[in-house]
């Protein structure tokens, strides 16, 4: 079979309009043309994030974002909270280590979502910490964190709280202003529609502010030069045009959706895919903080894991995520995010029991995919 | 008139297979289908950079990676050497400085190229030099250095030399492995023909060894990271994947027409675009060191140099370059690089002498245009 479907965290299949928006003629950056698109996406792209503050376009994947979140907030020898639940949480402390900031790790079981009270705990503990650092959706194990009830416990501290929404911005909901999350970073190849290329960060008043006494040497990560670039419609140095082009239809078809729509849509996805996973007599990973973006399920005794995958993919043109790091192996992940509809996740179930059929796999075929069409049904 | 040519020095024009390319379905970037096009990829860079070492491809444009060579090959408080013949030469001093690392700045008249003697004076004066800064084409001023000779005079050096060939490369020739180039920069929106969104950077065996100690603090650009990720045929994060895709289409068409063959193509137009605005009675900004990727003329007396750029491309739909900085309205910047061809030239002479005649300048209508395709039937 020659033909791919992508079930991945990242990247996330694009939509027709969003293919030949980046396959039209490039045209200049320095342009009245260009700079109708740059305040449109702007504009755009706070009504995603939920925030009337400004969101600065970086030509670079997440990890980019993350690095300018880094160094435009601090200077070496400050310290932070970093929540690590999984691997991106992680490489919050990788990052910050690299740039000689104190890091105060609190480490959560994989699979599990962080106590709000143990943020509020550790604050308590270090009163000079200048950032909190969290992750919305941490795509290693499937997890959602409690946003709200972060910002909650951090906007009375003096700590900005920074939150890695690269995994679920523009799927589920996250409200920068309303929740008082002050730094939110995301990427292009996720619930944007997008190919990989553009990491996004928004800053609030309070990380502004944060931002005028940051040390840490950067230059093509400056949100300063930034901001002033974009106070004229203006990137600092040259765009990724095309894919800024793109998010342009991107941000229409999520206008055009509603985001309250879009939401919603991603949950019945969720709930479909965790419950066709239990039908098939599967474990969640992730029971207490499955997310609604990607749905991680342990591999059954006896099973190849690494080997359900790739057969999936390489036999099958059904591609979805092994596990990462400590996990290889051990779980399996369906993503449900970005332009994924229904009828993709019962193909993904199909292909699913398929192969664990193949592999010896004791189940009834199409129990995956019928407890997937129930909650379809509703 | 709404149909648009773009004659600036990045972007360049799109050919229809990278349009087409940029356009396919996204695939997962941890898969044997992107792993070959990573690998295909490699080694195809390996040749328009004419180099036997690696080069790393990041999901930036060509500053980021003018900020990878910087931070990863120098710890703060090292000296280096840096060529200011115009607005990229004056960035490597910007990067450094931002780093702590102390620059002794050789300052060159704008429209000059560097005296290759000279930087063999400075590097004797201070022969604690790490790196020696220079830029292949100062797109800024419309100048070609001559990397050659400059290479012949560090290579004797401890110090690495380090070229920006953002503008420049796969367009006229550079050498770097016979040339002893030890690090060359570049971005995907010049001579290779693709959209902005990628940059690469070679790094030859002295520069390796700097490598290994140098302590300026980075992440998202640690090329020790990416060397790693390479030897796997992966990379460290997320890759702007069709973008890369999309360079597979560029590199099969550069090996297509042959190096040799492309920089003999660019040296024609380059000489009909010289010869066509002296025929208009305009002095070139750079008549030493002309570049064969951008020709610079200065704006004669009595025309504004900013009306004519913004009227060209506003009510004829051709896209040229005005000056930059200080050079502001002072010259425009005709670029032959990339996916332009000889028509392509004649037809932005033909829309310049429109625009000159409207504006009140007195010539001959037509001898610019007769005076390129002189060039262009030899």
């Amino acid at each position: 079979m020659d033909k791919n479907y992508l079930l991945t965290p990242g990247p996330t299949p694009l939509p027709p309009e969003i293919c030949q928006a980046m396959a039209r003629p490039i045209i200049h950056h320095r342009t009245p043309q260009f700079q109708a698109i740059l305040k449109e996406v702007s504009e755009g792209l706070k009504y995603v994030f939920q925030t009337s503050s400004d969101v600065f376009i970086l030509a670079s994947s997440g990890t980019g974002a993350m690095e300018a979140a880094v160094v435009n907030l601090l200077s070496g020898g400050d310290s932070v909270i970093v929540v690590e639940a999984g691997k991106f949480g992680e490489r919050w402390t990788e990052i910050c280590r690299n740039y000689g900031i104190n890091c105060e790790i609190i480490k959560v079981e994989w699979g599990s979502a962080v106590d709000p009270s143990e943020i509020e705990r550790r604050l308590k503990a270090n009163p000079k910490t200048k950032a909190v650092f969290t992750t919305l959706c941490e795509t290693s194990t499937g997890v959602t964190n409690d946003i709200q009830a972060i910002g909650q416990v951090v906007k009375n501290s003096a700590a900005v709280l920074v939150v890695d929404a690269i995994s679920g911005l523009g799927a589920i909901d996250l409200k920068s202003d309303a929740w008082s999350c002050d730094v939110v970073v995301s990427g292009s190849q996720k619930g944007l529609m997008l190919p990989p290329g553009l990491g996004f960060i928004s800053l609030s008043p309070k990380a502004g502010k944060l931002m005028e006494g940051a040390k840490s040497p950067r230059y093509y990560f400056d949100l300063k030069v930034a901001k002033k670039a974009l106070a004229k419609t203006d990137t600092p140095f040259t765009p990724a045009i095309n894919l800024i082009i793109a998010l342009a239809e991107a941000l229409k078809k999520i206008k055009r959706d509603g985001l309250e729509n879009i939401f919603l849509r991603h949950k019945k996805m969720a709930k479909a895919t965790r419950a066709a996973i239990k039908a098939l007599g599967l474990e969640l990973f992730a029971p207490k903080a499955a997310s609604d973006v990607v749905t991680a399920a342990v591999v059954p005794q006896g099973i190849d894991g690494e080997k359900l995958v790739k057969t999936m993919r390489d036999t099958y043109g059904v591609t979805i995520a092994g596990g990462q790091a400590e996990l290889k192996g051990k779980i399996f992940r369906i993503a449900h995010m970005g332009y994924i509809e229904e009828f993709d996740i019962i193909l993904g179930i199909s292909c699913l029991e398929k192969v664990l059929k193949q592999m010896g796999y004791s189940f009834e075929l199409g129990s995956g995919v019928k407890a997937a069409e129930e909650i379809f049904l509703k």
